[in-house]
């Protein structure tokens, strides 16, 4: 089983990444996103997107009713099914589904997240939660019938209501509940760079020993996907490979070893 | 099996309807539109929509790849998932999908549209289609395991393109491949109008024989699911109502015996 994530960002290369996935036989999971086109969309219809940091330094989107409707019409609408299609014109017989659909994968609803406010700490609680169990028998049901589930925001938490959630956070408990061997997440990156700024200073590999090490001195979204990656690699034998997105052959890349390999 | 077509209108108690298909225990298959969301949304993105009347005067919107991802916006984000979510907390296990999923509903690409520009009559091609098989493998998976397909535009076309159609052709068809007892059409208006401006000229029962005259007399959209639904009630044994999609409990009144039985 392959778990493959996909990048939101703008120019990650769908139309290759569906090429490339016409020949992995492999059953697989493809988890993506559509930030870039979300914060389009939310631009283009005068939406505000309010990023929060949390006192330990992690960055959240802030998710009301109104971006939960812009993260539908992104993820859900226009990514989802312009990559079904990719897929189906590439002979891969997708299914779009999000964590909504026959309650795909359950959320917690998140109590709230401690912001700094000037001196004061306050609780922000909105709609998002984290991902707590996946129905299994559904994508099964999906996998031995040939098909392959394309997975996105948003979840459906303990009451029914639709939420955000980390992708990354989606893809670690996906893997572990259908015992993944491979993870691969691509980025706008070659890997998982040693300096941020110096796209030639991919690290080869990472092990599981030096992953805190690495985590700790990350910033932003990727300290959030070592967060989520550490949950992988931790918990079984599953690889993670983190790799370009944007290449002519993005999956092909990664097979000639392309990227970073964690664990 | 019972199939039932949520109107895409802005006033339609989307509410009321998943509360009421909870009570219904027949297997079911729901499809929707969202013209209404979908006009707002291409209005608030700059986006525009254009009707063609044919030579034969049927009205449809002119569907370029910018108005299919509007669409995709619209019906396959919000409105389908937003529905889902609703089924969800009402207790039926929906899964949301479009023609494109698995190649739900295979289309075949229209040769183009003959409208009259003064006085010539040209032909104008877009990206639409009629719906010609279902995927009904796919369906009965669904529906053997307790899930309630949820389905909605766009179709894919048989070069693997998303197109647009109508609602009510791919409802015919999918009817038929199912052997539906009953269709349902709720719409913004309490049934089949004998007088389309007085909304007490319900018509209770439009016969077989009489609809044909009635095809002929309407106009618009009413036109065209008339036609659609002369495909049904003349290759089968299947029962249609058109009846009221904003009442408190529109299905319940179905059940009660409102609307228009056509057949």
């Amino acid at each position: 089983m392959l778990v493959i994530k996909i990048g939101g960002g703008e120019t990650i290369n769908l139309a290759g990444i569906a090429c490339d996935l016409a020949s992995v036989e492999t059953p697989k999971v493809i988890v993506h996103g559509a930030n870039a086109l979300r914060d389009e969309l939310a631009r283009r219809m005068g939406v505000e997107k309010r990023v929060l940091t949390s006192v330990s330094g992690y960055d959240s989107v802030f998710s009301d009713a109104e971006l939960i409707d812009v993260m539908l019409m992104a993820y859900a609408g226009v990514r989802n099914k312009r990559l079904v299609e990719l897929f189906q014109r590439n002979g891969v017989n997708a299914v779009g589904l999000t964590g909504l659909d026959g309650a795909l994968v359950r959320a917690v609803r998140n109590k709230g997240i401690r912001v700094r406010e000037g001196s004061k700490t306050l609780i922000k609680r909105d709609l998002s939660g984290k991902p707590v169990a996946i129905n299994r028998k559904l994508l099964g049901l999906l996998l031995d019938n040939g098909y392959t589930p394309v997975v996105t925001m948003p979840l459906i938490d303990e009451r029914n209501v639709a939420v955000n959630s980390e992708n990354d956070d989606m893809v670690a408990l996906m893997s572990a509940v259908l015992g993944a061997e491979v993870v691969v997440h691509l980025i706008e990156a070659p890997g998982f760079l040693d300096d941020e700024n110096d796209p030639d200073s991919v690290v080869a590999r990472i092990p599981r020993a030096e992953l805190k090490r690495r985590e700790d001195a990350a910033r932003g979204r990727m300290k959030r996907k070592l967060l989520a990656i550490s949950r992988i690699v931790t918990s079984g034998s599953t690889k993670v490979v983190i790799a370009d997105g944007r290449t002519e052959s993005p999956v092909a890349d990664v097979l000639a070893g392309k990227g970073t390999l964690i664990g």
